[in-house]
């Protein structure tokens, strides 16, 4: 018997604890052990909860529990979090995580920790949430020079952004939407300014090439300025704005990492991801394009890949999954990768050529560039007047 | 280092051996150990090849070097690929394969025998080609009671019918044009007749539910008998006539497989996999829905599955993946299983709603049916004298 603890009975914890009680008999089939949830660890009460006779709120009763081997943090944020996942490696317990953001800044120095220790520091959930995606990458296409990695990696976004464009409405009214249906915190900020799918581009790109690239190093913009009126043309003309997280190899081995809208003809799989749902893509150098679909949140999908975790865990509870990253990523800078553009404004399209070189027109006053640096675009939107400019992928 | 030998040198092989030399570095690096292939066993001669030095033609070099860990098999059929594999795992040696009809056929022989050895017999490129979906359905999904997998299995069905669909040519003229692209062979039977599908829904089959299902006790229909006709309507009413595997677990706790085309809502994306490519759907009962997208088949795309295969095997060269599953599925024939049915003949909604009790028009004389078994829509699609019939997923 495999026995665990959870520690945070928030969304997640909560559905771990959920998934490990439905699923218990085929994750013993499978594992060939029982997966036991011995603690719960929340600061909260849960008075009448089934779970009542294991909720603790001392974390040094997991860490000096010899019994425990596979620790489930879902505490979120880097601070507790931080302070008790090191603490549980340094004991020797094996980690699993759906936290984005401790292992987007500190996953390097915990999975260092781990390696001493000789246990497993895991996070498929920190991604994609129940989409399996990050042990695809470091696994399946192991064989692989990745090339780029592009995708939908915020389902809030992703749903004001199709509600803006299949509602016909605004921004600020599809992000009411989105907070009634709880799909966006009251305080949307992380979500809306592309902070959280920063990180997570961050997670990728750390397991993509072996090197850090930290959330504090990137550009990240999000969908709070995008108007109705773009997201409109675009889709009349074979186009989605979507908020992608984007990383690539350059041909120098340099590489580069960023958060933005863009525009996506919808002949690219990743048009087609709609509401809550993410996709990412992978382009390896033999594999080529690969998606991964689903939920990229919700409790238990996430708990779905965090239960994968803890399995693999204790299926490798001897010799340690051989994962982690070093630092000195040799980082370009987003504004200077040259990639089409679209500008909107009271120009024409003469006018567009003279001034970009190339343009294709998408109604009047409205254009796709030819491949420009972020500079050019700027300058060139400046002389045009363009009261809009999106990246196009 | 790891040192390997690829059985059959055909397009799988070489590719394998391709990416073997163009990502040495990247794999060494990741594994920690370099991969070296030290024997290409084939019948045939390849003068001038720069592997020409590694060559041979006797199997029981490779079976009796103890040198040789693992052993990719791309000999393909189930013959000399069974007696091969066969004696490599009993020689102790890990076996990698592309090869779906011996993983259909003899998959649970052939893991009885790699577990009594303690190796691995590993099989991702045999199911979606490049596309990682065996090892994130067995693992990642783990902790999931996996409840229905459906998807595009076979790229050159699928480019056929896109070609159908897009260029609005019939079944024969698409066909000719795949086999002029190099994507259908001379004789397209096990391709266009659901052959391959079949193989492959089966292995998806035998891993999520652990009990073998064998692609004899299966009914494949292929898309030879499709009508341009019914594409067309099917288009114009928002629907992609796709050739899908299916398989699901049934509440009584049987299962179902099967392949045949259906009609599929553009609102599922599974609709808009076009050309060569795959997807695969997953349904877990925690994760929900999660697909898996790209290219089916293709030498460097295959060889990228088999090598992340290699790497994973050397990994767990000592402790090997618990993999493998048992007889005795109780099966339910896909002709007892309710579905919407599509129906065109020559009558009217009213007849199609007295005989069916429920119909949806797409277009006079075409209906969709609400959920009935095959026996049932055959009696009605008598009944109404229709002239196609087709499932709706």
């Amino acid at each position: 018997m495999a026995k665990i603890a959870i520690m945070g009975f928030g969304t997640v914890g909560a559905g771990v604890a959920e998934v490990a009680r439905r699923n218990q008999e085929i994750i013993a089939r499978r594992l060939g052990e029982e997966v036991y949830v011995k603690y719960i660890l929340d600061v909260r009460d849960f008075a009448g909860s089934p779970y009542a006779d294991r909720m603790i709120k001392d974390f040094s009763v997991i860490e000096n529990d010899p019994e425990v081997e596979v620790v489930v943090e879902s505490i979120g944020g880097a601070k507790v979090a931080l302070d008790f996942t090191r603490r549980a490696l340094l004991a020797g317990k094996h980690v699993v995580t759906s936290n984005k953001e401790l292992v987007a800044t500190h996953g390097r120095e915990l999975l260092e920790i781990a390696r001493e220790k000789n246990v497993n520091y895991l996070f498929e959930a920190s991604v994609g949430g129940g989409i399996p995606v990050l042990r695809p990458l470091f696994q399946c296409l192991a064989g692989n020079e990745i090339e780029e990695i592009y995708g939908i990696l915020n389902g809030t976004t992703n749903y004001i952004l199709t509600r803006m464009v299949q509602g016909g409405i605004s921004f600020a009214d599809a992000l009411k939407e989105a907070q009634a249906k709880g799909y966006a915190e009251k305080d949307p900020t992380a979500d809306v300014e592309g902070i959280d799918a920063g990180r997570k581009i961050c997670i990728l790109s750390d397991l993509a090439w072996g090197k850090e690239v930290s959330p504090a190093d990137i550009s990240m913009e999000g969908i709070s300025s995008i108007h109705l009126t773009d997201v409109d043309i675009a889709a009349a003309a074979g186009y989605r704005v979507k908020l992608l997280g984007r990383a690539m190899r350059l041909e120098n081995g340099k590489q580069a990492a960023y958060v933005a809208p863009h525009l996506v003809s919808i002949s690219c799989p990743i048009a087609t991801v709609d509401d809550v749902f993410n996709g990412i893509m992978i382009r390896g150098n033999a594999v080529g394009d690969v998606m991964f679909y689903g939920r990229g949140a919700g409790d238990l999908p996430t708990a779905s890949a965090v239960m994968g975790d803890v399995i693999d865990a204790v299926q490798h509870r001897e010799k340690r999954r051989n994962l982690g990253w070093s630092q000195g990523a040799a980082l370009v800078s987003a504004a200077e990768l040259p990639m089409k553009w679209y500008l909107r404004g009271n120009f024409s399209l003469d006018d567009a050529r003279t001034v970009c070189g190339q343009a294709e027109e998408l109604r009047t006053g409205a254009v796709i560039t030819g491949a420009m640096t972020e500079t050019q675009a700027k300058a060139a939107a400046g002389k045009l007047g363009a009261v809009s400019m999106l990246r196009v992928l």
